[in-house]
């Protein structure tokens, strides 16, 4: 594209080094800004340097905190003798999403992936070792992937975990709420029948509360 | 969503201010940053800034610029005897695109259009009428969507310029290279049969060389 402005090249340019931001996409982007005020461009690019000199890992869990502890590691109503362990943040947002996990996490910082070359020594498997030692941790959930990789991952950890003393568990899968059993994948088909569980009405809940 | 860092809240909020980028794209984005060294965040909010503080309107033609003037308007080998008249910056890209023009723009800054209060006095109407007089220019393309607000822009500007004794042209409009007939609109393929041009193929052309 022909910018006739070196300015305008290279913001555009900078938008382009993101994921998904395409040189169209971009000069869009840049246009915007120059329709807003000047401030606006400058309160953005402060939010985003502000965010990113100060943004740090949680020494605790490994979540992205804005504090030396994060903020569901300080919070006192969570109980941390329940530690939900995830790949990344991302799956950290999407449990907190559910509203369902009141324990705290500990964030891996992927999977075990032989192929691209990353062993366990990569992952904070040691800290979380640590943590269930020094604190007393009653039960590990492993919140991970269902690929080849997060079951080796999980197999791995089991090992490491369980000679501690610590329930392990990982979260149940089978075939999604509102999801149509012919368009369930064999192996989630076939585990969910394998791993089955009574059946427990809405009416029953209700009368056993 | 909940980011559990209000750091990551403002930067996710600073990106989704963006035309088409909403909160999930924006921690995408965010998330990205992250992954990258703090340099990257710096230099990219760095070019956008430099940006905004400093791109300008050219003087003469209204295209944005680095300075003053801008490229096109000091270029010495474009003629500036032959203006074609744009609603927006993004024309004066598109055409350049095609490097099929050696003259100089003028934009205006959108079209005139009733319903939404732009009349004239809102759009670079008068700095036109002056550069035709005091530049003795041959010739005014109008490069304007064939929209009823652009019909009406170009209505009006062809009153204003008509006077002064230059030429007025509009660009060609018809069926697009490569577009199949059936598929183009009535009026279009109207306008078309009552504009056709005598045919020369490209053995023509060559000879005429």
């Amino acid at each position: 594209m022909n910018f006739s402005s070196r300015l305008i090249e290279e913001a555009v340019t900078a938008f382009a080094t993101l994921p998904g931001i395409g040189k169209k996409t971009a000069l869009r982007l840049v246009l915007h800004l120059i329709q807003q005020d000047k401030e606006a461009s400058t309160s953005f690019a402060e939010a985003i340097v502000r965010m990113r000199e100060n943004i740090r890992e949680c020494k605790k869990c490994h979540n992205l905190s804005d504090t030396e502890l994060c903020t569901i590691c300080t919070d006192k109503r969570r109980d941390e003798k329940v530690v939900c362990v995830v790949e990344n943040i991302r799956d950290v947002m999407a449990i907190e999403e559910t509203g369902q996990f009141r324990g705290v996490y500990h964030v891996l910082g992927g999977v075990i992936s032989p192929i691209e070359g990353i062993g366990p020594e990569a992952l904070h498997i040691d800290s979380l070792a640590q943590r269930v030692q020094e604190e007393a941790v009653k039960e590990v959930i492993m919140a991970i992937s269902p690929t080849i990789e997060g079951e080796t991952t999980i197999f791995y950890l089991s090992r490491q975990l369980k000679p501690l003393g610590v329930r392990v568990s990982t979260i149940a899968r089978g075939v999604s709420f509102g999801g149509e059993l012919e368009y369930a994948d064999e192996l989630t088909l076939g585990r969910s029948i394998v791993a089955r569980i009574p059946y427990q009405s809405d009416e029953d809940e209700s009368n056993a509360k």
